[in-house]
């Protein structure tokens, strides 16, 4: 294969502007979108944007590959003939210029009456109502409906260690999504700091004035610890998103491939890959949703009884799953297994060993951005393929879940979040798709779908009140 | 003086709604408002909101003066003949209703292209980009344009120690006034901790996204300590609004004060009451400003060379204050005097103590609610009088800083603020009266002066931008 062969699609997220001046009639403007296409970009956009004379000003945004598959496209426009090259612009960085997110006032401030409604000397009147009453801050300030979204920039996306400043983009973008799909004010924290008690006293410490944290990109296998000591010390939900976010859309999605393939979670047998902080939440919520045989492997082989070194979370898997107590590769387990779950790594397995598997399998292969194996190859022998990636059918996407959970606690005034409201939220989330809709390429629903977010808070909402009153 | 003499006037922080249900025809209106106007309300708005045969509902609201005289005149519009009253709503707590802030996202988030735009996989490169480079930071994230408003309740208005969540009210305030005359996103962090090492270690820890700090309504000492050492471990500027803001705007005030009654900083005696955080930083900004003649006075009267049992701020102010060594009260200093500024206790002057001032005395009695002097009976013998009250003339009010201060340390990408910054503040803030304007009952613009925060900003910026190269 060639190098263009092997490049990904031209993408939004590589996309740039080019401004060019080129000569009024002729052929310039068929010169420069053959030009794009011979060098494997495509043109999504193509504006005149001025014209004195004998010049054109032209705009013309084109999706690449990658960035030095930018590059090279505009190298190709420079050689073009009688074509001046001005600026080029990337959409993605011109996007994050000064922030994506921004802070509003609901009300105008137009005249003194309207300060002292909103600032002295009426706000003293709230401040007291709270003080006597700590629960109001629930009704009368922005905790009714904030989360932080905290990081320390340790495990950002693919990107790992990158530091807090590094990870703003993130979860800014974070942010975006929780007001766009959950209506939910989020704000986000990233940490001067990588260790653990650090960490957990700066988030006790900020979370008077919100109504939940979402941790975000933070290292296993610090994350565990810090979810469950904030649990221990906040009224307040705290929800790690690649734990449990990922747990629940694949929970979800799991579901709904089994009943494509008429299976019932109980009877079929799981296999795991990957035992980290994503591995070990999905696995607990497969056992409490009725799965009673699965069997994980990390980078040493499967986790079984007898192996030795097993740190703690590893032996509470040993102890949990594996109930033939198998050993060896991963693909010990896998001939005759009903489903494989990746989250580990990528390129691990073949097609040959997909076609081991039972009939009517199941493949989530969710290592990113490249998968456990590619999942062209993987269709050929599994009836349902999924992956984390935008660009195949079946994506399994947190976004899916974490606007809805945050919106039916905070609807809620929930001060925890249980495995019950998890539960709740994977089987609502996989019931949106409908009998008619469900197919072996439609497992998950878009996350623009219109009642995936509202669906979600529902059943979370209501799992939380029963919670409450419990 | 009877009760209601002795009332203050009706404020909009008080007012209430009362929807009515009276006869058309007749006169229910005009029965309604003089019962109102007898009570000692104002009725602000009144609407007929609906008609249904022989009933009218009607909508009133009504300004009173304290939450106690709400109640009575709800009581007197109930004893009317033919009216009844319905739901009752109080306008300043509809206003807090779900917090007064929110986050919004710069973008629209229509479909998948805007996703990879904003969230993955574009965002990678933007985050790789300041993995590179972390001053990009201050670019392509919320840090360009963020503060975070911070505060543990410990001295929340005249309200005391009320605790995070009770503080939040007016860090939402804050935060809404930074952004109406600043343009800037400021988000309220209230820190469960009043321990002066955890709130340095959470402020330290949760810079990374901001572009600055305002700490807010921290009680002294802790906050001298708090702000120093913050200043030492931060590349942002940190500010502490209720010393450096009011120093500023006490400054400003006092330099118009000045042009008024024709005396010159330098050559004026000045007395201060009150050494706590506001009075320290507003003498120290007055001897950088060139007062070479001030004394303070504290509870215990005099601050002076030789007063037993000074602790260290105390000590630094007996060492650069009070040339003549003066001992004795307040009092003993004011006789002569130029100048007043109060920033500790109500009522601890009389009309007689100013007329010992000098002639074209300049009185700033800003101890809130209850100034130092009334007023009223300060204007008797002073030329100039100003509080911090809104009702009378010459506010002495920190909006008419905090907003420029921050926005043009935010432009200048400024990571430290400096007394040079803060007298640029003060001197720009003054200006922005002009001579024509400036009269003894017009020595600080309103907040809603257009010029105000964009003076004080380019002043603030220009500053920053010396530093940085010096």
């Amino acid at each position: 294969m060639t190098a263009e062969s092997q490049r990904p699609a031209p993408s939004i997220a590589y996309s740039i502007t080019v401004r060019l001046h080129a000569p009024a009639g002729g052929a310039a403007i068929s010169q420069l979108t053959s030009a794009v296409e011979r060098v494997g970009g495509s043109v999504t956009a193509l504006d005149v944007s001025g014209s004195g004379g004998e010049k054109l000003q032209i705009d013309v945004t084109i999706g690449a590959s990658s960035t030095e598959h930018a590059d090279e496209l505009v190298a190709a426009l420079r050689e073009l003939p009688d074509i001046e090259v001005g600026r080029v612009s990337d959409r993605t960085f011109l996007m994050h210029l000064g922030g994506k997110i921004s802070m509003e006032s609901k009300h105008p401030i137009r005249n003194r009456d309207d300060l002292s409604l909103i600032y002295t000397p009426g706000v003293a009147r709230v401040c007291r109502a709270i003080a006597d009453n700590p629960e109001d801050a629930r009704r009368l300030t922005i905790k009714r409906n904030s989360v932080a979204v905290v990081t320390d920039g340790t495990a950002v996306l693919g990107l790992g260690n990158i530091g807090p400043e590094a990870a703003m983009p993130v979860m800014e973008g974070k942010a975006a999504l929780f007001h766009r799909f959950g209506e939910i004010d989020a704000w986000p924290i990233a940490l001067d700091t990588t260790d653990t008690e650090e960490i957990i006293t700066a988030v006790k410490n900020l979370a008077p004035g919100f109504g939940g944290i979402n941790l975000e990109d933070i290292s296993a296998p610090r994350c565990f610890e810090i979810e469950e000591r904030l649990r221990d010390l906040l009224d307040i939900p705290v929800f790690h998103d690649d734990q449990h976010g990922t747990a629940i859309v694949v929970l979800a999605a799991l579901l709904n491939a089994l009943r494509v393939v008429d299976k019932e979670l109980p009877s079929v047998r799981i296999v795991m890959s990957g035992a980290g902080a994503a591995g070990t939440a999905i696995l607990k919520l497969l056992l409490a949703a009725g799965a009673t045989n699965v069997c994980v492997a990390d980078i040493d082989g499967l986790i079984h009884r007898g192996r030795p070194g097993l740190e703690s979370s590893l032996q509470w898997i040993a102890e949990h799953t594996n109930p033939d107590n198998l050993s060896g590769p991963l693909t010990a387990a896998l001939a005759g297994a009903d489903v494989f779950i990746g989250v580990s790594a990528p390129n691990i397995l073949t097609g040959d060993d997909i076609a081991t598997m039972a009939d009517r399998a199941v493949v989530f292969a969710l290592a990113n951005p490249i998968p456990e194996i590619d999942p062209v190859e993987a269709a050929r022998y599994a009836e349902v393929v999924a992956t984390g990636r935008s660009d195949f059918a079946n994506q399994i996407n947190n976004v899916l879940v974490f606007p809805g959970v945050f919106r039916g606690l905070l609807d809620a005034q929930s001060n925890q979040i249980t495995q019950d409201m998890l539960l709740a939220a994977a089987r609502a989330l996989a019931a949106v798709v409908t009998d008619d809709e469900l197919n072996a390429s439609y497992i998950t629903p878009s996350v623009f779908h219109p009642e995936v977010h509202t669906e979600v808070a529902e059943a979370v909402r209501e799992a939380a009140k029963q919670a409450a009153t419990a």
